[in-house]
């Protein structure tokens, strides 16, 4: 049998920064080898990338994970080597145990009890893993999918193994995700001298007033399964150091992350109108990042949601809070739900998950496997 | 007799860029000194400054001026060198023909004429020249009135040789100046990511709130003899890189150029109840500059005024308007007008005057030294 924490603390051992390996996918190919799954290697660019699949038929329901994790930050300052996988007061530390070795860890170790229980289940498990989720995320998932797609193997259900859980396991499931826009503005006015202010055209007063505007609009409340719509105004360039010169130029630049209320167009759209109420004296040049998307609730989140109430004895709140996620992409062919550890301390120095975390997670995965195959 | 021409044009030669000299103090000295003044030159730190007086009773009549200039800026783009002292078109073309060395030659011109024509006239000329004026004026004006007031030179009025003029000789006399207020205006908040805005406390749109309030309020509409006071945001700075991060701290510059409504004290505190009007949460601090000053129309003022209409037969508008000058040190001791050439071609590639327009200026202030002297 696979043991999930003796797996996880391997996959530490490989210090994978993206797009960095290091030895994860082979360690993961040599045990999913052993369970039966065909591993093919999808190297894009300079990104490792694998999918393994045990069967054929369908139902088909995909785990998708990454190996690569992010940098360690300031290394002196973890209580443990970030990549020694140590075991300390019941909790395993290293980059990557809780985003998300400890996640692909628990999937497959769940996987090896469930086909040993159920060595001639219907339909066939894969996972999806790639080695740049951290990165710009161009060469992994999305190539992957695409792959999948012409070659038979795009799922019915996945699971993507984020940590999902902001403080204790069974806390939330993510089924969605906000889109997120960004924006320059540009306001364009007259240099000239503090002294003799009518020869010229002061652009941040018109600035301030399009940046009350744009923050102080309610772009919506929020909607069934999403938070509020959120704009952000991060950063106000003028670059201006003359203390006596009013500047020829004002720019600022603002980031939304928008709900299912919205699409990029309707939201420039009102964007645009929220400007204009103000004036005319502004340039404008949208950014589109990820696309907002929602897994509506239905079989797969209710049979994802129930396993967790199974081994937890909670109700996960079905969310869609957060950064991004691979799960927009996955979201493109199939139901998709985020389901995995506590992802309080990810990204952070002294990461790490508590080994009972990694259990629970093992057997939430083990009922999901039990519930989809064996219904 | 002094040429004011040849004079010019031997001062422009002298390429005197702040705080440099290159012979133009020496010049005076050997000038008025043939004139019957007793010159002593007065450095302080790396400025020269120079001290010339005829005559030892009262009443005294101070000319202000400086023999530095601004650097020349693009040369290639000068039609004659900046420093040759060309003359053409009926023009002299050279930095600080109009800034002020045209003027100096002027007032010394003149001054030749009248004492030829009255060698026992009663009271003292005398002239106060710095080589610190475009530069940081620390080690000029200041210092030289300090050391006038020591020694008994202190004047009982003054006229400062800038070019005061838009357009023509005869548009304006300068009898005052706006005060200088800056300001840093920072709002602190707490960093966060934007997908996460709950967790943060985005300080942009609470400095845009600020910044509005600062730019709509009308904090006078002028007074009698100065424009409207003027508040102008001359910078932004958020220092923000990351597109999805809310910035920590948002910091604003602003510059006020404010009329005889205000002193620093009070206008400082109006800004603050502006600022509470919007909310507590900002530091604010002031820098403050150039106090306002006014020579209220009087004697002094009448005099140098109908001297300028008797010789163009315009009557010269009491302006206050434009940037910082000298004169604002002379008007703690004495009356000040500033009076003197165009400014339409200051601190530009081909600056010049018009030889007319020197010849006019001479007769300007020859007709003040009679009105004030032979009255
Ligand atoms: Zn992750
Ligand atoms: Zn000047």
């Amino acid at each position: 049998m696979t043991d999930a924490l003796a797996l996880a603390r391997d996959l530490i051992r490989c210090p994978s920064i993206t797009p960095k390996d290091e030895g994860a996918q082979d360690l993961l190919s040599r045990t999913l080898g052993g369970l039966g799954f065909t591993c093919t290697n999808l190297p894009f660019g300079d990104v490792k990338n694998l999918f393994a699949r045990r069967g054929t038929d369908g139902p088909h329901l995909c785990f998708a994970g990454h190996t690569d994790v992010v940098p360690v930050g300031d290394e002196k300052s973890w209580s443990h080597s970030p990549f020694g996988g140590t075991v300390a007061d019941g909790k395993l530390y290293g980059r990557g145990a809780a985003d998300m070795k400890g996640n692909i860890a628990a999937f497959i170790a769940a996987t090896a009890t469930f086909v040993h229980n159920n060595p001639d289940h219907k339909g066939s498990i894969s996972l999806l893993i790639t080695g740049d989720e951290e990165g710009p995320a161009v060469n992994g998932t999305v190539r992957v999918l695409e792959w999948m797609a012409k070659n038979g193997h795009t799922p019915d259900v996945c699971i993507v193994g984020e940590p999902s859980n902001p403080k204790e396991m069974g806390d939330e499931i993510k089924i969605g995700r906000r889109g997120s826009l960004s924006a320059t503005l540009t306001v364009h006015g007259k240099q000239g001298h503090v002294a003799y202010p009518h020869l010229a055209d002061n652009p941040v007063p018109k600035l301030a007033h399009y940046l009350v505007a744009l923050s102080d609009t309610v772009l919506d409340v929020g909607s069934a399964h999403f938070p509020a719509t959120s704009l952000q105004v991060t950063n106000v360039d003028i670059g201006n150091t003359a203390e006596n010169v009013i500047p020829a130029r004002a720019t600022a630049m603002f980031n939304v992350r928008f709900n299912d209320r919205w699409d990029f167009e309707t939201l420039e759209n009102k964007i645009r109108s929220i400007l204009d109420r103000v004036g005319p004296d502004y340039d404008i040049v949208f950014r589109r990042g990820a696309h907002v998307f929602i897994t509506a609730p239905g079989e797969w989140t209710g049979l994802v949601r129930q396993a967790v109430t199974d081994i937890t004895g909670k109700t996960p709140a079905m969310s869609t809070a957060g950064g991004t996620s691979d799960a927009r992409f996955v979201s493109q062919y199939c139901p998709v739900v985020e389901c995995g550890l506590i992802n309080e301390t990810i990204h952070q120095v002294d990461e790490h998950v508590r080994i009972t975390d990694l259990e629970t997670l093992t057997a939430i995965y083990g009922r999901v496997l039990e519930k989809y195959f064996l219904r």
